[in-house]
C-alpha cells in the first residue's frame, strides 16, 4: 500500500536530526520469511513500523484467509486488531507502545498521515471482502441454475456447451431470488472470469461445465 | 463511537479562537431524521464532522445492510468510501474538501487522533462482519445437521425436541467439514441465541425446530 497523501519517505528521513526524539524510542525487531509477526490481538499494544521487507496483515477464518494488506517500508500499523502479520521476505520492524507512538504524532503530523493512508487502504480491502462473502450465496444459485439448464444439451468436440436461457434479467434475478441487477453484475464478473462467454441475446457459452459447478 | 484516544469535545472547542481558522472553511449542511447524507462513492471527495445528530454509516449489499458505526458529534468520515452515511434523527454536518481538511491536520494534530479512532472503530466492526459472513456456511450446515438428527424425534408438549447425538465435537465437524474449535464455537453461539439447550453430554434440547432451520 503506497501512502498516497503522504509524501515522505519515512524510513529514508528517519536518521535525519529532525527524527532524532521519535527514532530513539523504537525498538527493532527482525524476522524471517513467513514467521509471524504479530497474531490477533497480541498481548503489547504496541505500533509498528515496517523498515526492511514487506507484511501481510491478514485474516485468517476457517481454512480460509484474507489478506487485507501488504505494509511496504513507511508503512505503520498497530498489533491491536484481529489480524495476523506475518514477514514476506527478511523483516525488520521499529516497535513502540501505542500511547507514547501518539503523544509524538502532535510534534510529527506526518505519522498521522501515514496511519490514515493505510488504515483507508486496508478499510477499503475490508468493504471488498464483505462484498464478495455477501454475494457468495446468489453467485452459486445462479451458477447451478445455469448448470441445471445446460441438462439438456451436449457439448461440441472442443467440450465448449451452448445453452439457450430465453430468459430476461428480470426472470432470471426472480428464480434465483436476486435483482435484474446483481445478476447483471454476476454475469458479468462471470464472463471477465472465462466462466461463460455471451453471444447473442439470451445464449450462452460454456467453456468448462466443471469450472461453472465450482463457481462461488 | 467514543473517540476513545482523543479527550477533546471538538464541537465544544471550534467556537474558541483556536479553531477559527479551520471553522471558517467548513461548510455546513443539515438533513431530516434518515435522509440519505452520502451514498457510495460521493463525488465531492469530502471530509465531514458530525456537530449535531447521529450519522450510520453501513454498507448495503443484496437486500441487505451491515452497520459499520453510529457517529456522533464530534466524529469525523469521509464520502469517499463505498459506505452509506444516513441521518438518524436531525443531523447537522460540517464538510470540507478533504484535501484542505488534511492540511489543517498538521496545524490540530487532534483531527486526526479523531479519524483514527473513527477509521480504527469502523474496521473492527468490518472484521465482525467478515468473520461472521465466513462462518455462515458451517453455521448452515450444522443447524441442517442438528435438524436432520431430529426426524426420528417427536416434541414433547411444550413443543420442545429432544435429540441424543451421540458424537463427540470432533466427529460432528468432520460430517459438517469444520473443525472442532469452530463446531464448540457455533454451538455455544446457538446456545446463547436460545436455539439449543444443552443438557449431559450429547444431549441437546431444541425449544422451535423452525427457528434452527432458518439459523444462519
Amino acid at each position: 500500500m503506497k501512502t498516497r497523501f503522504s509524501e515522505i519517505n519515512l524510513i529514508k528521513e528517519l536518521s535525519s536530526p529532525r527524527y532524532h526524539n521519535l527514532r530513539q524510542q523504537f525498538v527493532a525487531r527482525t524476522f524471517v520469511n513467513k514467521a509471524l509477526i504479530f497474531g490477533p490481538r497480541h498481548d503489547d499494544n504496541l505500533v509498528y513500523l515496517v523498515e526492511k521487507g514487506q507484511v501481510r496483515v491478514y485474516l485468517a477464518m476457517e481454512d480460509r484467509e484474507f489478506t487485507l494488506s501488504i505494509l511496504n517500508p513507511g508503512d505503520i500499523y498497530s498489533t491491536h486488531t484481529s489480524a495476523y502479520n506475518s514477514a514476506m521476505g527478511d523483516v525488520r520492524i521499529l516497535t513502540m507502545d501505542t500511547m507514547k507512538f501518539y503523544s509524538f504524532m502532535a510534534e510529527y503530523p506526518e505519522l498521522s498521515k501515514i496511519v490514515i493512508a493505510v488504515l483507508g487502504g486496508i478499510l477499503k480491502q475490508s468493504f471488498a471482502i464483505i462484498d464478495s462473502l455477501s454475494f457468495k450465496d446468489i453467485r452459486k444459485r445462479l451458477a447451478d441454475f445455469i448448470l441445471f439448464q445446460t441438462d439438456q444439451c451436449t457439448a461440441d468436440e472442443t467440450g465448449m456447451v451452448t445453452v439457450s436461457l430465453g430468459l430476461t434479467m428480470e426472470q432470471i434475478a426472480g428464480i434465483v431470488g436476486s435483482t435484474r441487477q446483481t445478476v447483471s453484475t454476476i454475469l458479468n464478473d462471470m464472463i471477465r472470469d472465462g466462466i461463460l462467454q455471451k453471444t447473442e441475446r439470451g445464449v450462452l457459452l460454456i467453456p468448462d461445465l466443471e469450472k461453472l459447478g465450482k463457481y462461488r
